[in-house]
């Protein structure tokens, strides 16, 4: 089952999304057009603009206005994926180059900020202040969320709050504003604009730990970079936290850290996590999120639209990639 | 002749300003709060805000509101310091550690992140669309101008019009935006808007010339940098350009920087830039800028600000650092 089969009548809404992301990275500048068309050309699910178009439709739905939303908001998690691969020094994106590899961090740093500043050039198409004000706070929190990781890269202290915390600023936040920013522009009941960003929420979090699993369980060609890059790059996620528990695996995992070539090593602390049963413990917390997520859509009114986030909500639940 | 006692008239104004910026860098996180503080507490001549408030006497004057505007374009400016000082690996700024050199550049990016989201958002308590459709647009320009200044970098064949696009876009349209965001949100008419936007162009055009007029005629007290800086991160401005146009000199200055140590050869190629009558050209060309932003002073309405904004003009004409 495809994701995109899941949400087939919003296709001709999508295809003029995918035109309109083209068009917001045209740039005189050859770099800065190469640098910014590269990412989007690369893929990626668009997860965040089927949000916004499928929570638009619980109020007054119009897809001019609603259009320039959903661009800034995969704008906006683009130049996020651009300035994060600055930080982790990351070869690979969606099995492309990344654009600090393929040009330098100069770039790469620019193209983020100037995809930031699309977004929200974008963005001022809507003359709704409080949509302004409710995206601008949400890139507040991103930067947080960015800073935090960077603070709690190798700290093997950390503990399950922590995480959440991180992932909340650095994913869920997002997704559920895609939610409420649809439910907001197209002025759908306040009560409704709550339940959405909630609902968001709930996905976004068992959205980015599905992520965290799949570094420990997907192949390289699945993920369209190497298994356990995370853990390469520091980044604790909830499967590590899970094993460091274990006295046992905690001083084997932080030892391999120790040596020198950690690629050599990752196979074998990959290994050791899978048999930690930290991955089922992360599956049975994504689920607990994805429960809560159900609940909420049934305060929803039915429609095809609900049928489409309960769907995409299971499918994240399932992914493999 | 100080520049504060230009407009000692909006001096209380301005501490409210002060207080606000310091307010904006508040977050939770230490490392990412110490690091929005460093810079602003070092200091700088707050020139955005100023042109933000004195404009905005031109109209409805309301300092609550247009408080946050002079704060947010203070913010931006400082976003872009804290983002260029990334690109350039400088050590110093306004005489003190630069953020990359005190923790990182990663810090670096996400704190010039942090203070640009932070700008976005105090921004949106201004319910004025077109406020902030024109200042997304500046921060487009802004990012454009930062990739341009890359490319450019050993760049000995660019010619004048390469060089004052670039300031432009890197100096000029920030500073004119001020003026115009002022009158645009105090609701001055619309030929008072353009006027003073106008007026900011050409005095943004003058302040830049002049920065890099004493890139080469500063000590490192006075800039708080080192003399030279600029072209040693391969910064070619308007004295160079003009040296390079002697067969001679321009051959000599190139061949020094295929020299590896750069830093022992920049007094003797300062010397050959100031011998080249580089900083007199570059002077005669800043000194046609204030002239017509003098000219354009004179349509509009007389009034105590309108005098400071001609004795700010002049003062950037003869200033220092």
């Amino acid at each position: 089952m495809k994701l995109k089969k899941l949400y087939t009548f919003i296709n001709s809404e999508l295809d003029l999304i995918e035109k309109a992301l083209k068009e917001a990275m045209q740039a005189d500048n050859p770099v800065l057009k190469e640098a910014s068309m590269h990412l989007l050309q690369a893929g990626g699910k668009r997860i965040r603009p089927v949000f916004v178009l499928l929570s638009a439709k619980f109020g007054n739905y119009n897809i001019d206005e609603i259009k320039d939303v959903a661009v800034a908001l995969e704008l906006i998690h683009t130049a996020s994926l651009v300035h994060d691969d600055v930080i982790d020094n990351a070869e690979l994106r969606r099995g492309a180059p990344t654009i600090k590899s393929k040009w330098d961090n100069r770039i790469a740093m620019y193209t983020g900020d100037y995809i930031f500043a699309r977004a929200v050039e974008l963005m001022t198409n809507i003359n709704k202040i409080e949509a302004h004000q409710v995206l601008s706070k949400t890139m507040v929190d991103l930067c947080i969320g960015e800073i935090e990781q960077i603070k709690d890269k190798f700290n093997w202290n950390q503990n399950l709050r922590t995480y959440l915390r991180r992932i909340k600023r650095k994913t869920a936040i997002l997704i559920a504003v895609s939610c409420q920013l649809g439910a907001i522009v197209s002025e759908a009941p306040q009560v409704v604009q709550r339940q959405l960003y909630r609902f968001g929420y709930y996905v976004g979090m068992a959205f980015q730990i599905t992520d965290d699993i799949l570094d420990f369980t997907g192949t390289e060609k699945e993920l369209g970079k190497p298994a356990g890059s995370d853990l390469l790059q520091g980044n604790i996620t909830l499967p590590v936290l899970y094993a460091l528990r274990n006295e046992r695996l905690r001083k084997e995992i932080i030892d391999s850290f120790d040596i020198k070539n950690n690629k050599e090593n990752m196979q074998h602390i990959i290994t050791l996590v899978r048999q930690s049963g930290g991955i089922e413990y992360s599956k049975r917390i994504s689920d607990r999120y994805l429960q809560k997520a159900f609940n909420i859509l049934k305060e929803l009114p039915n429609c095809q639209e609900k049928t489409a986030l309960l769907n995409i909500a299971k499918y994240i639940g399932k992914r493999k990639f």
